[in-house]
């Protein structure tokens, strides 16, 4: 089989490919072609993952199928956009047919639920290494930025932290995953591998949001980006943050709260909005919580229960570093 | 310096990253956001370069960026869509700020001259290699395709081939190139590293030609690719193949007429059109020549002075092979 059959053999023909009435042209010329809606833009968003580094040499294909695209759709989601397609380029050290089979079903699980169609890509020899280019549509003047902060907004959270990150020792089997109890290792790997990007509440908080990302580095870095791109302080009630009970359960309660506070990987989203807002969105999205407020200053405050701020340092993951 | 100095360093406050009117929000949020015109469609492309597979292990970091970039965009050329934005995924061994300064400039250099903005992207440790996404504007209706060649349809090329597989051996030094005369030298360094992506023939020809494609793999196979998307025959009179001439000084006659013919890398289009339309075309791009035509059948035949089929065996670079 050679490259050209691979790719469309495992991916072309795969359910992946199938995209929504906005691909006008998918996988096999130069380009495809991708229609924006009138009064809308086209939100772009790259990530690259590599073995070793962003997920085990052995990794399991099903499962990183499925995060590798979460991972990337979930900047779409932070941006308030609808997905459309998203290109692959993938570099396998060689062709295993059945890695490949069991990576494009997980590929192809994570793109019907976020109603993306793969559009395009590349394949070439090499370090397993994956990067994925994410393509949506934002009504213009509705996309959620970072910079938008407003003074006495209230800062919010899509839900529970931490979880991604106190599993990583035991995707590296770090920890024996045989001394940890069914259902915590069950949302551990979920919180882990299938990250599910926030699309409706990303679309839910279009022109109400003043500021939101997706929480990849980590909430206190994160929060860093909103409060360094909007010029203000963000302070966040230490108490107020809500943490994964899966992490708390495996690692107790201080070490699961360093998680939720330093950890990435949870791809919940973080944003800004007037007081105003509150009730109907926490109507609509039960696991949205208040962790803090946007006010006068710079960079991120956390705060004890007695409002005096903690000092810690805290950096997002950083690979040169 | 940690990532994300690095990346702001180099790359976003260099020129490359000034895009145009069609970019509404550039590097630095969880997406960038591109405007697409009305009645136009988004056009996408996406090339991932591994070191030492598609470009040397020693490669100048200069000529490498505007390489990289060249490639890409000659997808938005093939397919007559104007550049808006590329995002640049670059995987890198350590940081080497000499190496990333002469590879940001070459970058910048041809997406000045490509009019085209560094929207975004990621930056990983590991082996070096490139994944670059373009996306540009194409009006609906008249992107050039694959699949629309036409019985009766005039085969061209938009100009002299061959250079650039003639230079590989030049580039990796298996040629000692103080033996070869200077400006056949620098032509053959000139077509490997800094392949000019033809947009202004791709735009010229929306609307004109019915099928078209950059010839990334060799001029006989991309053929083939437009004669199985748009299920007929196309013959290529051998003769009229343009070899470029410094292919011709290095190599010979016969050697140079093989890389024009299955050598890849030269970015030249191919395409087809009505034969009404070569005066005014040839009139506009001289260097046009009309190479062969579209019949019944399938596949691609190359015919010699007497109209004879040339028995070859012939394929692209397919890196599993």
């Amino acid at each position: 089989m050679n490259e050209f059959e691979l790719i469309q053999h495992f991916f072309t023909r795969s359910a992946c490919a199938q995209g929504g009435e906005n691909i006008s042209l998918g996988i096999g010329d130069d380009c495809a072609l991708l229609q924006i809606p009138a009064e809308h833009r086209c939100a772009v968003s790259t990530d690259t993952l590599v073995s070793g580094i962003h997920f085990p040499d052995q990794a399991p294909a099903f499962l990183l199928g499925q995060r590798a695209l979460a991972v990337a759709v979930s900047d779409l989601a932070a941006m308030g956009a609808t997905p459309i397609g998203f290109t692959l380029a993938i570099t396998l050290p060689q062709i295993d047919a059945d890695w490949l089979q069991a990576f494009s079903e997980g590929l192809s699980l994570m793109a019907q639920r976020c109603s993306i169609g793969l559009i395009g890509g590349d394949t070439t020899r090499g370090p397993l290494a994956l990067t994925l280019t994410v393509m949506g549509a934002v009504p213009t003047q509705q996309a959620l930025l970072r910079s938008g902060a407003q003074l006495g907004d209230l800062l919010c959270v899509s839900g529970a932290l931490g979880a991604a990150a106190a599993a990583v020792p035991v995707v590296l089997a770090e920890i024996d995953r045989h001394t940890i109890p069914e259902a915590t290792l069950q949302q551990l790997l979920a919180a882990y591998w299938t990250p599910q990007p926030q699309l409706q509440l990303g679309h839910y908080l279009r022109g109400k949001a003043h500021a939101a990302l997706d929480i990849s580095d980590g909430l206190l870095a994160d929060c860093g980006h909103i409060a360094k791109a909007s010029q203000l302080c963000l302070q966040i009630q230490q108490a107020a943050v809500p943490v994964a009970m899966a992490a708390r359960q495996l690692l107790g309660d201080s070490a699961a709260l360093q998680c939720a506070l330093s950890g990435g990987d949870d791809y919940q989203l973080a944003f800004t909005l007037a007081p105003c807002e509150l009730a109907r969105l926490q109507h609509a999205f039960p696991a949205v919580q208040v962790i803090g407020q946007v006010c006068a200053g710079a960079g991120v405050q956390l705060l004890d229960a007695a409002g005096q701020s903690i000092v810690r340092s805290y950096s997002g993951y950083q690979h040169f570093n």
